[in-house]
C-alpha cells in the first residue's frame, strides 16, 4: 500500500480508483521493454550448452518468437538485433530484417555490434594495439550505425569486451587513448535520431582489466564521444554490494543515462532472469526512475540481456517481462510525496515503512485487471503453456537443435 | 498464493479458511524469537555514537524495553544478556535479573561471555599464545554457563572473536589446539539442559585471519566440544555471495545447527534491521526451517543480534519483530508438497512461481486478523508510537543520555 | 632472508650454505606439480574461443606438451587426465596411454571424469532427480575409478558442477542424500591405493546454489564416503576475501587435505596463472604446506589447473610451474623456528618481517643454481623460446586448429 | 630486475651503476608521504579500543612522533591534521601549530576536517535534509580552509562520511544537489595555492548509501566544485575485486588525481597497514605513477591512512614509511621503454615477466644504500627499536593512557 501505514489493501474494487491504482495503470501503459534477439537462441557457459529443442536460430524465428512475447504481455514493441549474428549480410541483410517487422508488428530495437567473437579480436578490438585491427573494429562500428539508421533503430548499444588477464600486459593509459578515437568517430557518424549507448563491466571475459570497467569510466567516454552518447548500464556487471540505484539517480541527475540491460545475478555476470534473485533491488531502481523528472528518464530504453540456458527460451523470456511489469507497478505505488516528507523529517522507520509498503503490496491482481481491460492475456505464462506456439516452434525447430553443445573440449 | 497460479488472493474471508492460512496460522503462532539486550543500548561504529535518548543503560531498562516488544509483538518471550554489560556482578547479578523476569514476565534467554573487551585480549582470548590470558577467558566461560544454570537459560552463544590482522603474525594451526582444548572444558560445565552456541564470523574485529571463520570451523569445534555443541548461524557473518540457506539446509542434515543470529547486511556486517536489504534471502532461510523435518528443526533458536544506532531503538526492534513474522508467515505459505512435484520434474520456472508467488503473496492483513485473534495490538509499530511507553523511558532517561558520544579520538 | 633482519643477501657463494639454502634446495628437489591436459588444448570463455596455432588437441600431443613442460623444468612427473576427452574410449584407451607414458617418460596423474558435458545433465548429474541419470553419472564415476586402477593412477579427481540457478527450482536438502549415496558407491569401488579427492566450488556453471559449495561441504560428504576420500582445494574457488590459507591449515589440521588445483583469480574463477594476480598468498599456502607435520602433509597433490585462452600454452605452462617453484622455494626460506618465537611472544611486526623477508628475497639466482646443478635449464621459459620443441608443434598442429572458435551464436 | 631477463641481480656494486639503480634512487630522492596525526593515538574498532601506553594524545605529541618517523626514514616531511583533534580552538590552535613545525622541522599537511563525530551529524552534514546542519557543516568546512591557508598548507582533504543505512529512508537525488552546493562555496573560499581533494567510499559509516560512494561520483562533484578540486584515492575504499590502478590511471588521464589515502584491507575498510595483505597492487598503483607523464602526477600527494589498534603506533609508522619506498623502488626498477614495446606486440608473457621481474628484485640492499649515503639509519626499523625515542614517550605516556577502552557497553 502506498499510505505508509502497512494496510496492504488495494482499492480496486470499490468504484472509485485509489490514487495508487491510476499510477499503476498509468506506469503498465507506459512500460515497454526490448527483448534480445539472442535470448531465443541456444547459448551456454564456458563449460557447455545444454541444447533446447524450442530455441530460435534464424533471424525469422528469434522475431517470431519476440513478437509472441509481445503478444502476450502487450509490453514488447521491439527486438534487440546482434549484428553478427542476426544481419550476417551486414546492411545487406536490412531488407529481410524490414519485412519480418512487417509480418510480426514489432520494430528492430538496439543494434548490437559484436566486437568479441572474431579471431582478430583476441588482445582487443578498439583497444587493440595493432591499427589494423582497430581500423576493422571501426568499421564494424559504422556499419553498424548504417544499419540502425537503415531500419530506423534508435540505439546502437556498445559493449566493449576489451581488456586483459595479466598485469603489465598491456598499457590501461594508451588504450583509453585508442578507445577516445574511435567512439568518437563512430559518434561522428551517427544520425540525427540515433544514439550511442556505452556499456561498462568490470570482468568477463577480460579477468585483469576491462577497459571500460564501471560507470565512472562509460561516462567519461560517452561524453568525450558526443552529446548523442550515453550510459548503458545493465543491472549484472557490478562489484558485489554495489548501490546499482545510486549510480542510477547520479546517471539520471547528470543527464547521461542511455538505458538499461536488465538481468539478475548472486556472483559474477550470471544473466539470471530479472529479479530472480534480489527483487527488492529491481524495485528500487524503478523507484529512482520513477522519482525522476520527466525529462531525465525520457528516452532511457529498457532492455533484457539474458541467457537462459536452464529455463525454457519462451517461458523465462514471458516470465521476465511479466516480472519487470510487476516490479514496475509496485514502483509506481509509492506515494512519492509522502515519502519526501518522511525523508525530509529523517523519520527513518517510517519513510523505510512507507518504501517498502509498496513493495508489499500484492500487485498481482491488479495487473491482472489491466491485463483483462487491455484485451491482452490475464496470465501470460499460463497463456504461453496452454497456447498452441511452443508446441509448434518445438516440433518445427528440434531437429535442427538435436546435437552436442559443449564447446570445451 | 501457495497455489502457484500467481493468484495472489487469500482466501481468509470466505468461511473455510485455505490450507495455506491454517500453516499461518500455525507458524505464527510457534514463532518466537529472542531480542538482545544490547540491541536497546547506545552503540555505535568505530566513528563514533549517536545518542538516542531512549537508549537502555541499565538491565532494568533493557528488560523493560524488552518486555515491551513482547506485549507489543507476542512472539518474544527472551532477552539475551550480555555478561560483562548485564550482569557486572556475574553470578552475584542473577538475583536481579531473576527479580526482572518475574517483574516483566519474561525470561533470560541466551547468554553472552564476552572475549573481546578487555585489555588482555588484544591478542586473542581463547586463541592467546599467553597460557593466562587463555585461563582467563576459560574462567569467564565457565561463569557464564554457572550463571546459565543459575537462570535456567538454555544456550550459552559463543562469539569468539579472535584473529590477527597481519600474515605471519600468529600461527593459525596452533590457534586451533588451544581453542579445541578450551572448548572442551567449557562443554564438560554444560549442565544438562544447556547447549554452547559456536558463532562463526569471516572478519571484525580481526582482518586478516578470525580463529572461527566459516560454518565448517564451528562445525569441526562444535562436534570436537561434545554434542550439546552446536553451530550458530548469523546471517550477516558470511561473505559477499554466500548462499546462506544452503549452509543452513546442510547444518540441519547434520543435527547441527543451534540457531541463528538474524540482522542483515549489505556489505560487511552491518548489523542492519532483519530484511531491510535482501528480504527474498530471508525467507529462503525460512523456507529451509519450514521444509525440514521437524526433530531437525526442534530447538534451533531464533534470536536478533542488531545494534541500531540510526533507528530509534524500540522502534527498529519492533518492526524488526514484526517483519519476522511476516517473512515467516510467507514462508508458510509456500505449499511444499506442490513444491517437490514441480522440483522433482524439473519444472524450473513453475517451481519458481510456486516458490515465489508465497514470497509475493502480501500476508499483512492476514498477520494483522491473527494479531487481533490473538489480544495483540493489531499494528505493534503503530501501537509503539501511539502509546505511552516510548514517551515516558526517553523523559526518563534522556539526562543519562545526553553527552558526546564519539569513540575515535 | 630467513634471519628477520631484512638483509636480503642470500649467501650462496660464501662456501658454505646458508640454512635457508639448504632448505631451499631440499625444497626444490621435493617439489613436483601435475600439469592438466586440458592446459594445452583451445579453451576459451562463453563468448568464444580464440585458437592457438600451436594447441594440442590429441591426447598424444597433450603428453608430449607435458613432457616437454616436465624436460625443461624438472618438476612435472604427471598429467591430469580427463575421461571423456583422454579416454575417448574409456578402459578402451588406457594401452594407448601406458604407450604415451612410455615414450614420454612422465605418468598418468589424476583421473577426471566429466559429469558437466552432456546433455542428460542439464539439471545435475549425481544430483539429479532422475535416478536414471543418477545411474549414468555412477557408472561414469566406476569407470573412472577403473581407469584409475587400470593406469595405476592414484586419485580421482570428483568435481561436481551440480547446481541450480534459481531459488526454489531445487531442493537443496535432497540432493545432499542423492550425493551422499553416489560417492559412497564410487568410494567402495576404489582400489586399495587409490583415493577420491572431492572438490568445491562457490559457483559456476551453476549460479545460485552449487551442491558441493564449500570446503565444510566437501569435507562431509568425504567423511561420509569413507577414508580414503579426502578435500580437493582449488585456489580460484573461492568468495571474494577468503582466507585460503586457513582453510588449509584446519584441512591439514584434520588430516583431510587431498590436493591442491592451482590457478589465481581476480573476481571469479577466472583460471589465471598461478600468482599472477596475487603472489603473497600462493606463499601463504605453501608456507602452512611446510610448516605443517610431515605426516599431514604426506600425500598432498599439488595440480594445476588452468585454462590459458590468451597466453600461449606451453608458455603460460612452463611459466606457472616455474613461478610455483620459487613460491616455494620462497616459503622454504621462512625460518620456522624463529617465527614461532616472535608469534608466541606476540612481537607483531617483527614476527611480519620475518615471514615476509622470505617473500621479498629474490630466489631466482638461487633457483637457477639449482636448475643447472640438477642438469635443468637454467631458465626454462628461454630455454622453450630458443629451443625446437614450438615452432615443430607450431607447425604441424596449425592447420588442424584454423577455424573458427566462438560458441555463442 | 629492470631487464626482463629473470637474472634479479642488481648491479650497484660494479663501479658503474645500471640505469635501474639511477631510477631508483632518483625514485627515492623525490618520494615523500604524509603521515597522520591520528596514526599515532589509540583508536579501535566498534568493540573497543586496545590502549597502548606510547599512544600520542595531545598534538604535540603527534609531531614528535612523526618528526622522529622522519628522522628515521627521511620521507615524511609532513603531517596531517585533523581540525577537531589537533585544533580545538580551530584558528586559535595555529599558533601552537606553527611552533610545533618550528620545533620538530616538519610541516603541517593537509588539513581534515571533520564532518561525523557530532550529534548534528546523525542523518548528514553536508547532505542533511536539514539546512541549519548543512550551514553548520559549511562554516566548518570553511573554518577548515581558512586554517589551512594560516598553516600554509597546501590541501584540505574532504572525507564525507554522509549517507544512509536502509533504503527509502533518504533521497539520494536531493543530497547530491546539497553536496554540490556546499562544495562549491567551500571551492570558492580556498586560497590561490589550496586545493580541496574529495574522497569517496563505497560504505561504512553508512551501510545502505553512501553519498560519495566512488570515484565516479567524486570527480563528478570535485569538477562542479571548481578547477582547485581532485579527487582523493584512499586505497582500501573499493569494492572487492576492483582495480584501483586502473582508476588511477584514469585520473591521471583527466587531469583529477588529487592524492592517496594509503592503506590496505583484506575484506571491507580495515586500515591495516600498507601493502601487508596484497604488495603487488601497491606496485601496480606505483607504476601507474612512474609510468605516467610527469604534468599528470604533478602535485599528487602520497598520505598514509592508517589505525594501527593492534601494531605499536611508531613501529606500525616506520614499517609502512619503508614498506612504501620499498614498493616505490621496485615500480622505479621497471623498464617502461622495453615493456611498453612487449605490449605494443603482445608478448604477453614477456610483458608480463619484464614487469614482475622489478617486482621479485630484493630491492632492500640498495634501499639500505641510499639510506647510508643521505645519512639517515640503514635500518629505520632497527634503529626504533635500539633507539631512545620509544621507551622514552612509553615512559612519560603511559599513566595518561592507562584506563580502560571500550566504546561499545
Amino acid at each position: 500500500m502506498d499510505d505508509g501505514s502497512g494496510e496492504g489493501a488495494m482499492s480496486t474494487n470499490n468504484g472509485v480508483r485509489s490514487a495508487g491504482t491510476e499510477r499503476v495503470w498509468a506506469a503498465l501503459d507506459s512500460f515497454k521493454i526490448e527483448v534480445p534477439s539472442w535470448g531465443f537462441a541456444n547459448t551456454g557457459t564456458r563449460f557447455g550448452k545444454f541444447m533446447q529443442p524450442a530455441a530460435a536460430s534464424t533471424i525469422a524465428q528469434k522475431f517470431a518468437d519476440a513478437a509472441e512475447v509481445n503478444r502476450l504481455t502487450g509490453a514488447v514493441p521491439t527486438v534487440a538485433l546482434h549484428v553478427l549474428w542476426d544481419l550476417p549480410k551486414g546492411l545487406g541483410s536490412v531488407d529481410e530484417i524490414k519485412g519480418l517487422e512487417a509480418k510480426h508488428g514489432i520494430k528492430s530495437g538496439s543494434i548490437n555490434p559484436n566486437l568479441f567473437q572474431e579471431q582478430e579480436y583476441k588482445y582487443g578490438s578498439i583497444c587493440n594495439p595493432n591499427p589494423e585491427v582497430r581500423a576493422k573494429a571501426l568499421a564494424h562500428l559504422i556499419e553498424s550505425v548504417e544499419i540502425g539508421k537503415a531500419l530506423g533503430s534508435k540505439d546502437v548499444s556498445m559493449w566493449v569486451s576489451d581488456g586483459s588477464n595479466y598485469p603489465g600486459t598491456q598499457s590501461m593509459r594508451r588504450r583509453v587513448e585508442w578507445m577516445e578515437e574511435i567512439l568518437g568517430k563512430t559518434h561522428a557518424a551517427l544520425g540525427d535520431e540515433q544514439r550511442m549507448l556505452v556499456e561498462y563491466k568490470p570482468f568477463e571475459p577480460a579477468f585483469y582489466h576491462t577497459d571500460i570497467a564501471d560507470w565512472g569510466m562509460a561516462l567519461e567516454l560517452a561524453r568525450r564521444a558526443g552529446p548523442k552518447a550515453k550510459v548503458l548500464v545493465d543491472t549484472g556487471h557490478h562489484y558485489q554490494g554495489t548501490n546499482i540505484e545510486q549510480i542510477v539517480a547520479w546517471l539520471l541527475h547528470l543527464n547521461a543515462l542511455g538505458g538499461f540491460h536488465f538481468n539478475d545475478r548472486k556472483y559474477a555476470d550470471d544473466d539470471l532472469t530479472l529479479g530472480s534473485i534480489d527483487p527488492y533491488q529491481v524495485f528500487r531502481i524503478f523507484h529512482e526512475m520513477l522519482s525522476a523528472k520527466k525529462d531525465e528518464t525520457a528516452g532511457v530504453a529498457f532492455m533484457i540481456d539474458q541467457s537462459h540456458n536452464m529455463k525454457g527460451k519462451m517461458e523465462a523470456m514471458v516470465q521476465t517481462v511479466v516480472a519487470a511489469q510487476e516490479m514496475y507497478a509496485k514502483a509506481a505505488l509509492v506515494d512519492q510525496e509522502m515519502l519526501a516528507g518522511l525523508q525530509d523529517e529523517c523519520r527513518l522507520v517510517e519513510a523505510e515503512e512507507c518504501f517498502r509498503s509498496a513493495f508489499w503490496t500484492d500487485v498481482r491482481p491488479l495487473v491482472r485487471e489491466w491485463r483483462t481491460a487491455r484485451g491482452l492475456p490475464a496470465d501470460p505464462l499460463d497463456s504461453l503453456r496452454t497456447g498452441r506456439y511452443l508446441e509448434s516452434i518445438t516440433r518445427e525447430r528440434e531437429a535442427a537443435n538435436a546435437g552436442a553443445g559443449s564447446s570445451y573440449a
